[in-house]
């Protein structure tokens, strides 16, 4: 059935919508916020096999809201592409309301998932005072912590689970990527992983009067507060809930982040996700048997579609669940690049590191770069780096994928991108 | 709480009764077809740290079957061991109907689990018919195949199977350890893992006959025939359904077999478990998330306690279910023997690896074996090998477990316990 692609991804930023062009198979219609750059787009169909010619784009010019979804100029160009074919699979980034109300103006069938989406249902799975409500009712496990609703509850919440590590997590209730963490602690105020800042915990109540006004809004007048742990792994297990509610898993992953370069930043740099998770076996298969009951519940509550479920394991080995989000991850971009380069059964065979952090350089030098060292990817020995993300105005990072049959090749790859791409550098 | 722990394993073999040992705690009161070994039980309760004293034992005499589990001078003696306290917690090695009955006999209260039990229930997860229903209903992905209820509709399976790989496999409904499974094939026949026996599929009616005649009966009138795949790995996960319906997950393990010394042995030997399970990571993943889904579904249809579910993953990279038990695993010994002696997160540190064939010694000489080669479990190195079951008569080989940080370990720890225990041999 060929496809409708929403590049719904919640951002016009040019690298964030040009990584999911990785996802597209010839016939699909791909929604977008921008019109792609043609020398990437065509730079990726060469990766992929695909024919360019056999990719159509509809453009909003603009990031793609729920109103720019159903801006009528819009559906009245995607109708007429959809008038070629009966029937169309609708695959969007997010499953907003607007999706729904998409779908109902371009006279798709509705389904669970839509129906779902129309009452903004997938919120239930993305906030984190929801996730805290449904995990512990699935019994997956989560941070000692609490939901609270204004500032001297928040300053209650603190006091009371400050004790356990030393350092409690204060999250922002819609937060993307950790955004909106903010951890408070009575040790050394260095970077955390997973969060934006952290304060010294002295004054409790004076720092809840100041977060609260901070990570809050009319929209989201509650905060979580959870006991903050040192973890040894920052993962995640994505799954595609399908049409009938049908789970199946994807990929897993686990987070790097290092140090800024700047010893003054309040956050750490995250250099990209690799696949597939490496957990100490035990808490592997615990964190599979708690995030596939998460998933279960998102299915049975009536979500569709993308779905990842983030964790750690802390320094005493325990598994713990810090989110869910309902929506392509960050890592089904890579998922795809190791799907159709290397074959649907990639994580057994290969490792793929993203590295979201390679200095810009204009495409065709960054390709020329790769393919000079012999470092592009090859198809023949199944190993090597593609560039997965790309912003022409040079604004952002190259995001690369580093593909390689063992962790160790992975990472002697990358140290020779990095070593080839800072030569070129002016 | 204190426990009662029903050693109804199926059989009054002493081997597979002694290997129970491991999982007791002080205060138990054991219910057992046999009175345990005492040099055996103390050098159990030596290594696991438990007072002799403070464990009590009734033994049937006999395999404690259902029958033998509501006798009334058994339910007597028990009773009068049971007035010491208010509550117990049963523990089955099988959830079966005389479970039930013995736990109204003792006038313990009901739950879910013991009335599930009671109406047979756990019936509907073992027998290999309904495991093929309730798996394949669960998106939990099963061998192609079918079942059948006659001969003539055996010879259609075959013949409908065979194309595929080549070989099918004819399951007996009610089989334990892939005794009652014939491989049908179309290839030379020499034994296959988890098969009994290998036969030439060129006469499928001929085979058929007797093949219904030989694995039915009265209460097992139906068979399952599936194609039968090439495996990379045999792999089992074994979880605790508790009382509320929680799942947790356990251990997992791959099963070892070897070719056997005769070379016309139509079976393949079965050397023993290795915890915990090392497959592919994608396959492991897609393993585990379906495991969890059929164990969730367990839950949901009633069962309570022990169940393992057990698959292969094929040479071409497939994963497939064939059956699961709702009953202690074979694996279970090795899992307490692991927790006990290493701690809780033993399969994130440690291999545990089951020798089920270390030929027969007496108790004292294979101790002395063990200690005077440096070989016994060392819980300062934590390293070494553990007596697991043994049998008083000499007649079935010792169970050992050898345990170690790596697997390379653990293969040299086997390696010299077996040059150990071959020197001592007359």
């Amino acid at each position: 059935m060929p496809r409708i692609v929403l590049l719904n991804v919640g951002t016009a930023a040019p690298r964030a919508v040009h990584r999911q062009l990785w996802l597209l198979r010839e016939g699909d219609v791909v929604v977008s916020p921008l019109v792609p750059d043609e020398d990437f787009l065509r730079y990726v169909c060469g990766e992929l096999g695909v024919d360019r010619a056999a990719l159509r784009f509809v453009s909003a010019g603009e990031n793609l809201t729920d109103e720019a979804l159903t801006a009528p100029a819009l559906i009245h160009e995607v109708r007429a592409l959809l008038a070629e074919h009966d029937a169309w699979e609708l695959l969007p980034a997010h499953h907003t309301e607007g999706v729904a109300a998409f779908a109902d103006l371009c006279g798709l069938p509705g389904d669970t998932g839509l129906r779902f989406a129309a009452q903004r249902g997938p919120v239930l799975l993305n906030r984190k005072s929801h996730f805290r409500q449904l995990a512990v009712g699935a019994d997956v496990p989560v941070p000692d912590g609490t939901v609270v609703t204004g500032p001297a509850a928040l300053a209650a919440a603190v006091e009371r689970y400050l004790p356990r590590t030393g350092t409690v997590v204060v999250k922002r209730d819609d937060d993307l990527g950790g955004q909106g963490n903010v951890a408070l602690t009575l040790k050394e105020t260095r970077p955390l992983p997973g969060t934006r800042a952290t304060l010294a915990a002295r004054a409790p109540e004076a720092a809840a009067d100041v977060l609260w006004a901070e990570l809050t809004d009319a929209q989201n007048p509650v905060l979580a507060v959870e006991s903050y742990h040192r973890s040894t792994h920052s993962f995640y297990a994505e799954y595609l809930i399908g049409p009938a509610g049908d789970v199946t898993f994807l990929n897993s992953g686990t987070i790097r982040r290092r140090a800024d370069i700047d010893p003054a930043a309040s956050e750490l740099v995250w250099v990209g996700l690799e696949l597939p998770a490496e957990l100490p076996p035990g808490a592997g298969a615990r964190a599979l048997t708690a995030s596939a009951r998460m998933v279960a519940l998102a299915a049975a509550i009536g979500y569709r579609g993308h779905i990842n479920v983030d964790g750690i394991v802390t320094d005493t080995g325990e598994v713990l669940f810090n989110e869910a989000n309902a929506r392509w991850g960050g890592s089904l971009a890579l998922h795809a690049a190791g799907e159709r380069l290397l074959g649907p059964a990639y994580l057994d065979t290969h490792v793929l590191s993203g590295l979201r952090d390679v200095p810009a350089l204009p495409l065709p030098a960054a390709l020329d770069t790769l393919r000079r060292h012999g470092l592009a990817f090859s198809p023949e020995i199944g190993e090597g780096t593609v560039v997965l993300g790309y912003d022409p105005s040079g604004e952002r990072p190259l995001e690369c994928v580093v593909l390689a049959p063992t962790r160790e090749r992975a990472r002697a790859v990358e140290a020779a991108v990095r070593d080839a791409v800072g030569e070129v550098r002016p």
